[in-house]
């Protein structure tokens, strides 16, 4: 292996003399044994979950990149509390509301907290696995609820600034416990727009859009911040720190395989892990497209390369690529990332003729990007135009008035928007009690 | 699989028709060969094992977010280091003294440096492979020697912005070589402690209590930094960069996911990977269970929440659900969380009452929850509390007694703490001549 | 497994009841079957990819860590750009040049877009697997597209602060579509310079030396930067973040056991999953070797640690390996990355003499150590004195050569460098027009 490492496949066959020798000699077995199906299935979900997980790094990164200094401690707090808070209401509720399949639906909610739960048990035997020939319980439902979060994490960056944290986190509640997982079970829970037609790999529509819908509902309902919208002008609030920024986009980058490849649901078979490997290429290869079109673009179109459009680009072709990561070519992937890239660089000034304040892009970038990924489905044959158009229009519209709904009551009980004080000293001070940066001076 | 992606667990198994096929047609094996089973448990090792590498940076981002930056240099200077010392003495002596099983031991010491070392050989045959059927000895070794690295840096963060950079090396040497490997062969190296029922599975004592006895006897003899304690006031510290405190926190609970996982130690069966799956889920759960329990608590206490809490309300769940993170179920794992969460809310205060001063909170995180969660294995059932408190007496005893040691022989040798100037001026001018942040001007 | 947990192998051999029935009672087979290999060479190739596509985090943090903070948004942009252009133009050019071996490269150019490309078709059976019995086609084409992408990557920091952004772009168009695929395809493409015993494992010289010679002809012809070299003196120019330089260490010394044990190509025998775990352990250990070497050298030199030299040591004892993380016992890597710290350490302050100006290190690091590792693998006896010195002298040459072709063309076409005054106001506000951190005043 040594001297001929990377030589490239066709030469690398035949300089693997052992395993020749086994497959002519030894006759070894062509198939996978069951075992090992459920094994390395159990696999992919676990790896494709801890990167998906990384995610919340990458948004709590890169949304603290992007606030102003005075509001990162709380931009931080509430990144990590919403994790926390999507995983325990996953698992009290959304997950039995997205999966209402098996017994343990009762265990889960009644009896889980001293009985076994959702999960299967300690040292299961092949014949006693939930889903023996498939996947451990666990291992899914860990995948499942990373996918539940990262629809949270989404919303908190476009309210930054402004929104208070504990309307937020209850805001938080009713998406990850309700909210998502009622409208993710409509296509991946066996419901009535899967079987209509629509087709969603990984989460365009299902994740992002429904993300970007609940955080367009909160701008608007909230406002924008105070002096961004001023005499017409649109004021630039930059983001205090652009290398947190860009690790926070490298982190989702990474998460993003993950997120798409775990979603083949499977690795156990020669056509399932070559479909993963698929979606692993085209996966970055659409966020490459992405970030080198806005790059581009803004270059044109400012004289000067943008860097937090590029981020956003990046972050644009990957989402516009999760509906469909699977079918397209790698030419194709990359057209339809940097398409996704352009509409972020259109759609940002869009918003802000709108006066809709999105502190870091989360709407072109999630909501925009996520309805163009899941049109390019078409593209590829998946699904016809008008399937696709339904399921966009049937999970928005739910999303928007479930969301609206709650934001209203949250205003009316409690209140959305911490004082113009605050807002002007800053979240941190006012409602945290510290700063993120104390020693460094501002300019 | 693309129309069906993430249908559930019971539908996902009607919508596999191959596999439906292999197993009622073509009768697939159901057994795991040797061979794979051999390779799985490598490979849960390689990837746990990188996991918990990259919790080194998730210390040393913790713990350069928390102390001042007049000491981030510094602090960054001692994670980086420690963890190559780590590396070098266990592989010198720790790991034989910890696994004294074999006969590689004297060629790791005497003859390894141009010869196999702990290895087994390159391209080993199933036949030779030190433990076939098993997994293969490079990948425990690479595993094992993590945990070692993340015991000395439990103990750095304590001791931050007042000890000399070489006696604290010097004490990891120490830590690495001989402490931490003597006191963990007693439970994992099939030594007495384990012989006598004690139960840690992942090592809330074995590791983190064991680096927060040697960081508290630390602490107690270096003394509190200059000005910390005034009449009878704590004066705050704040953290200098909260961001990168909180990206090592996340970086710490996607390491967790190797630490408690791979310390299942298989994979290469239905059970064992089922097993992994729980861990994965009861790790997360108990980690958002410590940073909502904080979240909550600090803000019906002190009517702000506090993202430092938080944070190690989240690393505090992580620590608790160590000692027995596959029996809970997702319930109990939340519980067990949220108590390491409120417990470490309750001991920050505490340590500074007694004037013992812990810089980034690493006492209460790695030594009061590492007790806790330890003692949680009782209400699964796993192990008898006379049995946990024995090993947390006796391991704790150890390392006490060989800290303090070592702690005093350095400081009558050669000095553990730098200079009254030094340590106003901070030590990255003072013992490094550089600064971290050199631009930005200290407000 | 719980009571005996991390056990020790042999221990833990006979605490393992369930495997020893299989064996010994059902008579488990123990060959690894085809579709198996198949799956786990795959599965080596997505893991390892996805770690080495991290290392462009790790590349963008040390190198925004170590330039002035008005440098800052301009690397952060082509570290981000250059990895986007990469991806595209190694999939459209690179890999087709790298190995001519198959009938898609036709496919991949011309008709890729909305044809199958490069990739296998979607859910390929094992009968239609390109390379059926080794790994899936898409998985390699990732895999080797990272170690184009981090080749680029070694360019970018070395000219930081000077030179402009497009021409950069387009260097890296030349560097990824052309030259590193034709000169890694002499060894790794089954070409003349791998058939005349050059070894070179994972790519000390055809990845980080050939970064190398690009990196310092750029340095030659684009000149030291302003007010570096001023009547005979260094002028020091500290990095403006030293935490986030640490960062991109670390996630560097993460991904390189993606680079250097993907490198395996195989891990479906018992024996290629033992080589992936030796080397995951020595180019551990060779990191740390380098780290620590460094440490205790500018102790010894200039009375202080040096923490850049200290992360600086850990690449070099990474780079030092990487042309054979295999042969080499743990005492021997251990060595072999000390060598590389030390040769960092002095080479740092030469080519300072030579008025050679790189930015973060780059060439002493991935050049310097990059010849150093590939001398090193004849102490293992693979390779001869003679073969490895061919190899550095040809693909150097080569490298060299078309570098100056290009940065000459370039150069006279639309000029690489900024103009004084843009140096000097910083390449952010100049080129970009925006600021890393824009609150936090200068000191």
């Amino acid at each position: 292996m040594k001297t001929f490492a990377k030589l490239g496949l066709a030469a690398a066959a035949i300089a693997l003399p052992s395993l020749g020798l086994a497959q002519d000699e030894a006759a070894a077995p062509a198939v996978v044994p069951t075992d090992v199906v459920f094994i390395l299935n159990t696999l992919l979900f676990l790896v494709a979950g801890f990167l998906v997980f990384f995610m919340a790094a990458g948004f709590a990164m890169l949304e603290a990149g992007l606030v102003r200094s005075k509001n990162v401690a709380m931009q931080l707090t509430k990144n990590v509390v919403l994790f926390g808070v999507a995983s325990i209401f996953y698992y009290l509720i959304g997950y039995n509301l997205m999966y209402p399949l098996g017994t343990w639906a009762v265990d889960g909610v009644l009896s889980g907290v001293f009985g076994p739960g959702v999960l299967e048990a300690v040292g299961v035997t092949a014949e006693a696995a939930d889903d023996y020939g498939y996947a451990s319980t666990g291992s899914d439902f860990f995948f499942q609820l990373m996918f539940c979060a990262a629809t949270a994490s989404i919303v908190s960056g476009t309210l930054a600034e402004r929104i208070k944290l504990w309307p937020f986190l209850i805001f938080t509640v009713i998406l990850t416990s309700v909210i998502y997982p009622i409208t993710a079970s409509w296509t991946w829970g066996g419901g009535f727009v899967g079987e209509a037609g629509f087709s969603d790999f990984a989460g365009s529509t299902i994740v992002h859009s429904v993300g970007g819908w609940a955080a367009l509902t909160g701008a608007i309902i909230l406002g924008p911040r105070l002096g961004r919208y001023t005499d017409g002008r649109v004021n630039a609030f930059p983001g205090s720190n652009l290398t947190l920024a860009t690790l926070g986009t490298f982190i989702l980058w990474l998460g993003w395989f993950g997120f798409n490849g775990g979603s083949q649901l499977a690795m156990g078979s020669v056509g399932d892990v070559a479909d993963v490997s698929r979606i692993f290429a085209n996966t970055n290869t659409a966020a490459a497209g992405g970030a080198v079109a806005a790059a581009i673009l803004t270059q044109l179109m400012y004289k000067k390369v943008d860097l937090t459009m590029v981020l956003n680009g990046a972050l644009a072709g990957l989402v516009s690529i999760t509906a469909e990561p699977l079918a397209p070519s790698l030419g194709l992937a990359t057209i339809i990332g940097m398409i996704g890239g352009i509409l972020v660089v259109f759609s940002v000034p869009l918003l802000d003729k709108l006066k809709i304040d999105d502190v870091v892009g989360a709407i072109p970038v999630h909501l925009i990007c996520g309805i163009w990924g899941t049109l390019a489905v078409v593209l590829t044959g998946t699904a016809s135009i008008g399937d696709q158009l339904y399921g966009i229009v049937v999970i928005g519209a739910a999303t928007v008035v479930a969301s609206t709904v709650v934001w209203f009551i949250l205003k009316a009980v409690m209140g959305i928007r911490v004082s113009e004080e605050d807002e002007i000293a800053g979240l941190d001070m006012a409602e945290l009690g510290m700063e993120a940066y104390p020693e460094f001076s501002k300019g």
